[in-house]
């Protein structure tokens, strides 16, 4: 009685067919089996032409079809359309087009999920405003299925990084008593409140109360107020004085109305605490793991860093590159003031000893006085926070990651 | 002006000096450095032996000490004493104890962190109760130790089984208004109620009301009702029909009052999501990821597994060797039915077709009726929820992990 379960085996994606050194020529006679989305139908008198994405790489698999391929009906009755899902299978042959090395000569396609002319995603550009309105279907387009892309890349990278160089990975509580010494504004986590959706009948008086008209916090969840964390370093902290290097990467939440590019409400943070290390080594750790992590998405993500380099956000792979390959320099807080106050240029926001520094100050001295090079500003003022800060970073969030 | 940021070394901890074949014997003669914290410190008429833990691993490196080692007079002073922080420079040298292949012959100490009688975890040992009051300090007790590498290695094995396997990680949003079909009670998170830790002033009158004393939601920070995901299933599966694989591995939240070692109120979670797959598939995935999973603990983490085997579950590297090794079974509900029918064994919980199983007949039919291999019961009937199951990982799940 019982059957063994059965092997498991990696599928085979667009991107390991096309992502090779000769663009897919090595498997040209091979017949192949791909499953993806309609991009687009082109019905030509001799031939129909299918581009098909299954979501590996920014690249659709050209897929040509005669009128003898098994399954072809479903092409002239409209059955497969753009945003249909299909199983294509075919023989890689070597394309004429400029655009790839190869294309399938398709031998049999099946609609898995038919599409018809209402399908949202068209060929034609889309704002993100309307595409926030279809979010159920916005990862099928290029912008942000290369994001989801390089964003996993960036992660598994940061893991990847911290676990080679011996970090143990804490997931520090989410819902938490502790405010990190007042990082930031918390959201406030309760069962006290009638918890429907329906935002109808949420009475106020359905709230459990004492005889003062205080909440009764003994009633909540965790017997008194719990929030979300704003930030796992005081969690960190105490795994670092045993584990010696450890490092959190998960969300953390901030209730702040700020709408801007640089504040989320929630969003994924890493906090590496180092034991036994000083401003130096933790610079240095910083300083390597901005290089990995940056070196591996330009090596990894080829097509999706060039998508965004086109449409998104032009120079970026440059600036990049910078980052990678370029020594980042370490300058103290007092040095940098010196700097800016005999700079050649007009500051928006004044500046004196003892501000905090603002974007376009950042960038003077990132972009012009060190020619490109990442630079962590140190020994901030006492009245200050302490941070380290590089423009090329903040310009790499604003470039969709 | 301004220098250059200095290299990023990966810091050589106890488990790469004693973690090797040989047990550390291949450094001996090396003037090494270790840096951690005093387990135990004995002072003996020619020598003094100190018990030296970076946490690396669960093995301490055993210190030996001379009166002429440079900082010896701390060891008089009374600074250096279990739980303090130490810097040791010495000679790597062959040991003459029966515990270990290598000990430290010791030049210099360096007492970074001082310590005294008070501290809380001496040698003698303690008790979960009484360590969640020290809850700063018990990462440095052995069993909290060992769950953090533990848990440390199988999320990051999670993380390499789906990345090389083209599953991309997909963070899914943890603040939601989705309830995910209902998975489960929720938390609600909000900005209305005054967020102060102080639970003596939060008046109930502060939140804003409508004039029919509803909850004003509009107030709210997001403009109506949040709550904390149940599950990150629904995004996933629009990533999936457009990524085809992918994985959410997050934190998820359960408002459920049920104080089991199966329920949490808060637990990261993995859910992977196939595209063009079917059950046959999803099982083989499921299969290949726990012993993938499995394998990598018990090959990565020995030293701590034969602790939790020792003292906290005899039996459980036995256990998951099975996993690791005998192939998965996968049964019909209906088949499983008859077979616990037909058993010769009393249960606690009557059976009959339609019901769910208990924990008593997970474990018979894996242990009794298919002798250690795991088992996934699959086709439910519709008045159950489909789930594979295997009581082999609930076991675990108990072990400590």
């Amino acid at each position: 009685m019982g059957n063994t379960v059965g092997e498991f085996r990696k599928k085979l994606k667009i991107a390991d067919i096309k992502g090779g050194p000769d663009g897919g020529l090595d498997r040209v006679g091979q017949t192949l089996v791909v499953m993806g989305w309609v991009r687009t139908l082109r019905v030509q008198s001799s031939v129909t032409f299918l581009e098909v994405n299954d979501g590996s790489c920014l690249s659709n698999m050209q897929c040509v079809m005669n009128s003898d391929a098994e399954g072809y009906d479903q092409v002239e009755s409209g059955l497969i359309a753009t945003g249909a899902s299909i199983w294509v299978q075919g023989t890689l042959v070597a394309s004429q087009g400029a655009k790839q090395k190869v294309e399938l000569k398709v031998d049999k396609v099946v609609v898995v999920g038919q599409s018809d002319p209402s399908y949202p995603i068209q060929k034609k550009r889309v704002s993100r405003e309307f595409l926030r309105t279809k979010a159920h279907l916005r990862p099928r387009t290029n912008t942000f299925g290369a994001v989801a892309r390089v964003r996993n890349a960036l992660a598994y990278a940061t893991h990847k990084f911290f676990q080679e160089n011996g970090f143990v990975w804490i997931s520090s509580p989410i819902i938490t008593a502790s405010d990190c010494e007042g990082a930031g504004e918390q959201f406030c986590v309760t069962t006290l409140i009638p918890s429907s959706r329906e935002a109808t009948d949420s009475p106020v008086r359905a709230i459990p109360n004492t005889k003062d008209g205080l909440i009764d916090w003994s009633q909540d969840f965790f017997g008194k107020p719990a929030f979300l964390t704003v930030s796992g370093q005081l969690n960190a902290e105490t795994y670092a004085t045993a584990l010696s290097d450890v490092y959190t990467f998960g969300p953390t939440f901030r209730a702040e109305n700020s709408n801007t590019t640089r504040h989320l409400a929630e969003f994924w943070m890493i906090e590496p605490e180092l034991a036994f290390a000083d401003l130096n080594d933790d610079t240095a750790c910083a300083t390597a793991y901005l290089q990995y992590v940056v070196r591996h998405v330009l090596d990894n993500c080829k097509e999706d860093m060039e998508f965004f380099n086109t449409w998104i956000e032009k120079g970026i792979i440059d600036r990049l590159n910078d980052v990678a390959e370029k020594d980042f320099v370490q300058l103290p807080y007092t040095d940098a003031i010196e700097l800016l106050l005999k700079a050649k240029k007009k500051f928006e926001f004044p500046l004196k000893w003892g501000c905090d520094l603002q974007s376009e100050h950042e960038r003077y001295i990132t972009e012009e006085a060190f020619n490109g090079c990442p630079v962590i500003i140190r020994d901030y003022p006492k009245a200050c926070n302490w941070r380290s800060r590089h423009s090329i970073c903040g310009k790499m969030m604003m470039g969709g990651l």
